[in-house]
């Protein structure tokens, strides 16, 4: 009889990376609203003082809106392929939690690019957080498919289309990213747009 | 035959929702404690003194008070909504990320309004939060109703009450945000009796 | 006919108070690490100087496993009475908000004791804020009781045990809280061993 | 008739310790990233200067991937033991919180590493705080086994080779932790191979 290890029984409630998941989205999003800070009663003696010191907070406000649109893409894909996993195991649970480790960078990276969006170390950045997660979810879906982690519902259409999504969302993002050596601002708009795009769901509607 | 497409599997959870969302609503809910500093034991000398420090701490308080209410009054709406919400989309995920994008920004409206809440701008920037969240709340019971994703519970006078109640309360707020061009004290203390109200369940109790 | 109201609809899932309060209660239980900040490379030189600056750090420490012990009780507290609610509505809601709000403020009231425990304002905050904890849930356990929102498990004799523990639990904090007349570490003292005898399980075990 | 008494009714739902948990953990995770500051605009005018502060912040960095890590080992042994769980009662409910009180601390415990690594009273901090989360995880798991907590798919080769994973891992950090006073450097080495070793799966893959 071969000893039962630990690896055979660890990981195994997928309800548990849902959960946990949840936690760092939900903090990960709410965490940038603490970068908005109340203008301090000293410096507003009139109404205009105090529009005045609103508008300085719009690269702050504009980052909170990028990290949710952001996190909210892959908010949504990582619930996508939930909807699919019937089991996980302890591999699996490994490639989730690093998928939510760079997750949990989202913040610094959107609030790195409100910041310097001049540079191109900027675009890097962003582009490079946005790979990492892109990779995880991929590679989180192929160790599905490939141990049979997914519930009968999981058609090969279904299969497909979650990895075409993946595949074609970062040759995009990484098309954009390789615009930083044109103009930085060229670069992050195109970026900008392909997330918008998914955001919104123009694309695909027919496909 | 048609391709399957991504956007047709995508965000099909709503229990995935409902975790985010509590998430979003208890971090929003706890954040604004960390503005209630222990006073320092360098300017505590006497029970007189620790007394005139917790006395300036009222402030943070009453915006700790007030960000709890308006936090739980729309929790209170979100639940109501998903007690009926049979399956989920991808565009209503959206809404809902939309929704929780705007509830991140209590902690913030609320702290500024016990800051500055003798200029216009505030009354302005709280009822902005205030109707927008509202608005998303209308926009994500209307996507649900249109197309078809509540359960057969929700009897037609169970949508019809959903809907009047966010018409009616941001008409009230509305109202209670155009009196600043009298007075921001009259105008603020308007829209937290309206808040009060929801809060206590005061009328519709046997409407 | 009767009109049908929103708050005859409002706040009818349980679990979703379960799922803000387990959120609310892991966020205070965790703020307070963020107190104990890792001494700065510019300050130690040697072990010793290391040493010295852990030691410093030893009220915070204290504050964290106070906050940590304060908020277990109530959280076991309130699982205790979830283990019996069957349903929930909207009164009964926004009695668990109020709690959570409640509950909220512990990091600040522990705080605010392992810094200001000479002084008998400290004493009484950090009671009230039990007092208030304590009032919350009893508050809930009756609108539950009379409004038949529990299981058929709860037997008239869980009724009573979850009252009489509330109940026993206030006086004997308000004994301890009363003690801070004579002396306030006695107070303190007095209001910890039954917090630690509640921990621990000491008494109760075959009553 | 024996009275009833609260703590045979307390604690009784292990779903409620799962949600709790995930709240802990995934706070505990996100918050590291806090120490990410983005560099201020005032000290960076070229792509170099920028290079150069991104760079300073690799110890914060160096600590989120660390605290991530130490965070998903515990959390996985956690989910281990909890699918296998049925019920929960008081006691264990309070091993649970004191699990997740030492959790807590792992924030601190890796900040201070990656500060003061050339210490020895690091080393024991870092380790001592390793040890107390495996003893919390043993007992619960031990208090499990004693209390038939447990589901029947519980064998009695999973009993044993949960405690086995424990009590192995354990000797291995206590060895490593002995290595400081040879060098610290070299102790934290073996630390960490030790937890890449658990969070890649690499031994136990067929024992």
């Amino acid at each position: 009889m071969k000893k039962l290890t630990y690896n055979q029984i660890a990981g195994q409630k997928p309800d548990r990376i849902e959960g946990l998941s949840d936690g760092v989205f939900s903090i990960a999003m709410t965490l940038l609203v603490l970068d908005l800070k109340v203008p301090a009663e000293s410096v507003v003696h009139s109404e205009g003082d105090l529009l005045a010191a609103v508008c300085r907070l719009a690269p702050n406000l504009v980052s909170y809106l990028l990290g949710f649109m952001t996190l909210g893409i892959f908010w949504v894909g990582h619930t996508t392929q939930f909807t699919f996993q019937e089991r996980s195991d302890r591999t699996y649970s490994w490639i989730q939690i690093f998928f939510l480790l760079v997750v949990g960078l989202f913040p610094f990276s959107t609030a790195f690019l409100s910041a310097h969006i001049e540079y191109r170390l900027t675009v890097g950045i962003y582009w490079f957080n946005i790979m990492l997660a892109g990779s995880a979810l991929y590679a989180s879906w192929h160790y599905s498919v490939r141990h049979k982690l997914l519930t009968a519902d999981a058609t090969p259409a279904i299969i497909k289309a979650i990895f075409r999504r993946i595949v074609v969302a970062q040759l995009l993002y990484a098309t954009g990213a390789g615009l930083c050596f044109i103009n930085t601002y060229l670069s992050i708009g195109f970026i900008l747009l392909v997330q918008l795009n998914y955001a919104l769901g123009l694309t695909n509607k027919s496909a």
